[in-house]
């Protein structure tokens, strides 16, 4: 009778939201205690896997696991890089928001309502349709939800000109402790009432609460995009380049980089006809009206060309779409180098790149390692990819250790850790390197604020 | 001897600081209790004013303050609105930045280092002649600082385009508490390592630790600038311009409306020749390349004017200028009509400016006062000028409770209590109907964090 009496902490989640939202199955358990970290990490089979419906259903689900203490971990479309959406504890729950994708746009105040699991491409498609735009464009973007670039704080190359996912998160609904509903900011560009808890939540990665909606600010759709591609003979070039564009009143939406090594690899997987003999290549992305677009491409240009640098404008759209599409394949491209590929996104100051990359290639020869350098030089961050066989355990042991060191370097020029993929369970141990143990107090000082039994995401971003 | 031997807290400060960088005498603790409130709010004398020059001076008096119990009360220019920097305690002491103001930038990386007490007019001009731009611009910015902007969050006109400070504070290094040093952010576009805790501080009015240096975000100067005023004969087409244009793929820089009044207060103070016999006003400035602004310039004309509105181009410099003074005059023009003003900075989504504002004149008419709106429409920030006469005490109070009834009105659009100003002393008891009993909750916790032993800027942001 005793034990037909006390149930199980998820006998209770299927009493409250019903048997269709929690799923128990073994398969459904394993399908989602993955994510997409590239590399091996401490992952559990969780004891359910809830598809809440509403904001009701998570108001309803986390005032049981707080009763029963249930570890909550959130989930988007599991693409994240750092391990944010793996569930790291059986007894916990994994909570999938890919049924709450409703959204609507309010035109006349450039603001769109949406739920976490909006994919962030189709805000994209809809609100350009109306002549706005939502600019955030991780490379995910095509499948990962509103929901985890907020968790995440996702950047891409447009975070230059128009900032990262932060910058459009205008107000949240969320989900805290005990289940107490949290509504923050509102539908408009200023407001200054009370600390921007909307802020402490986009890149808190899940461990703050559960957000079950968002207002976003959207902004006029640029009418003209231009690409320029800009062949380097010297490294130590680019980053003159770049001051010189930056202060010629040109404002880029993306400066792309890649070093020698990424073009090869590039033209290994898909050839395009890019030089092979070069140190490095940016791509220059610009957009605006299409007379300044127009004037913006002569200013780049004429500077570039003055300072002996070749530039090549794409003719028209179609070549401007091969350019990115390479930049693009990068990923699948070194892919096909080795079976393992470790994609740290350090940031350093941006003119420190050309000082920072041969530093970065000793620790490759230190540890015998194949490197790719590529990435995002407008805002500094680097994907620095050490490569390595799956099947040789050595080697990738060696790729382990020279992450340290890649870490250390990006730290010593005050840059960061990472600039996209957050620290989830992989970066837990550098957090300490880059916020010093006050950071550290503060950080946990405001979990405990908003998850005082520590179960919203435990064991993410912070180190127990 | 025990009278010896027991000194006073200020006592210690002196001794730790010397002298120098504590005044005692009257004079100067009565200079040092006001700010740029308009309303009657507490103040209190405070026991000392403190002159710190450096990192290590903020660290020690915040050691002795923690130790002692002494209520420190931040302040930068003193331009506040809301009593953020006003003392309210007779024991605390008053930290002035003035003496922290050193800067550096480096121009590559396009990132200023600045040290509080930096006036904000002052590090524009300078990065502007570097090609570089600081665009946040409140009206207070020739003699604001930017420790104060940060406390505040300050915007200006162009947030529409632009965003307010927080989208240019990278990092900051701040004193908390027990004079314990936190480090947050970095001079790159992109860092997610961690809970945001710099833009946490920022807005967070000096009630979370002292900012004693900041790392800020520059971006490319824009090369041209135009400025046009739009004519209405009626205020519900405002909204629709706004929209029309905000979807044609122009990004206006800023967004500037004036209603019937305060067009006549304007000219009553300072003629210039602006029509008087029209519904509202709008200034629309337009910046970026030289040719975009001029296609942007035509788009807007040929939107407006086929929805049979006007617009006039200023044909110079100078006339754009005269321009901007009448908007920026209102203030001083306002104050000729009455000796009493309660200028509120509430926020509507834009779109229901057309429907508040004639709520907004019932409350006048209701109370029998006179009003004057202006304000941001970009981002929906209005300015609602309550005005009354002092010497009549039965007037003020009425300009008091009809205040009450405006935050409700912005509040009942989804709006905000405050776009600029901030809580401070004057708009406590309004934060609750704002961000609910969960929020202010949130927002004790947080405080706690930073401060458990509520020393920093005590009483003000949230009621006690």
């Amino acid at each position: 009778m005793l034990g037909l009496l006390k149930k199980k902490p998820v006998d209770k989640l299927v009493e409250v939201l019903g048997k269709e939202k929690v799923k128990v199955s073994l398969v459904e358990r394993k399908l989602y205690s993955y994510d997409a970290t590239p590399i091996p990490i401490e992952r559990a089979i969780p004891s359910a896997v809830i598809f809440p419906e509403s904001q009701e259903d998570v108001e309803k689900l986390v005032q049981v696991c707080y009763q029963e203490d249930i570890p909550i971990f959130p989930r988007g479309a599991g693409s994240g890089l750092t391990g944010g959406a793996v569930p790291t504890v059986d007894k916990g729950v994994v909570v999938s928001f890919e049924k709450m994708k409703r959204f609507s746009v309010d035109v006349d105040n450039a603001v769109a309502f949406v739920e976490p699991g909006v994919i962030t491409y189709e805000l994209q498609q809809f609100v350009e349709g109306l002549g706005l735009f939502y600019p955030p464009d991780p490379s995910s973007f095509k499948y990962s939800t509103i929901g985890g670039n907020i968790a995440e704080n996702a950047g891409g190359p447009r975070c230059l000109k128009y900032g990262v996912t932060r910058e459009y998160v205008l107000g949240l609904t969320a989900v805290i402790r005990e289940g107490k509903v949290l509504r923050t900011g509102s539908p408009v560009l200023k407001d200054v009432a009370g600390y921007d808890i909307t802020k402490l939540f986009v890149g808190s990665e899940g461990t703050l609460g559960l957000i079950t909606s968002a207002i976003l600010k959207l902004i006029p759709k640029p009418k003209a995009r231009a690409t320029a591609l800009v062949l380097f003979e010297r490294l130590e070039d680019v980053g003159r380049a770049v001051t010189e564009i930056m202060t010629s009143g040109v404002f880029p939406s993306a400066l792309e980089f890649m070093d020698a090594d990424a073009i090869k690899a590039a033209e290994a997987y898909k050839p395009i006809g890019l030089p092979k003999d070069v140190a490095a290549i940016l791509l220059v992305e610009l957009d605006g009206s299409v007379e300044g677009v127009k004037e913006d491409l002569q200013t780049v240009e004429r500077l570039l060309s003055r300072m002996g640098i070749e530039v090549k404008v794409a003719q028209d759209e179609a070549s401007a779409e091969k350019l990115w599409t390479v930049r693009k394949n990068l990923g699948p491209a070194l892919a096909n180098l080795k079976t393992g590929k470790i994609n740290e996104d350090i940031v350093f100051p941006r003119t420190y790149l050309s000082e920072a990359i041969p530093k970065l290639r000793d620790i490759a020869k230190k540890y015998d390692l194949l490197m790719v350098v590529f990435g995002h030089i407008g805002d500094g961050n680097l994907h620095v990819n050490l490569l390595y066989d799956k099947k040789d355990p050595q080697e990738e042991e060696r790729a382990e250790r020279a992450v340290d060191e890649v870490f250390q370097l990006a730290l010593s020029y005050r840059g960061s850790i990472t600039g996209e993929h957050g620290v989830g369970l992989t970066k837990r141990k550098f957090l300490k390197w880059q916020v010093g143990h006050v950071g550290i107090e503060v950080l946990k000082g405001i979990k405990a604020v908003f998850d005082p039994k520590n179960l919203f995401n435990p064991g993410k971003l912070l180190l127990e």
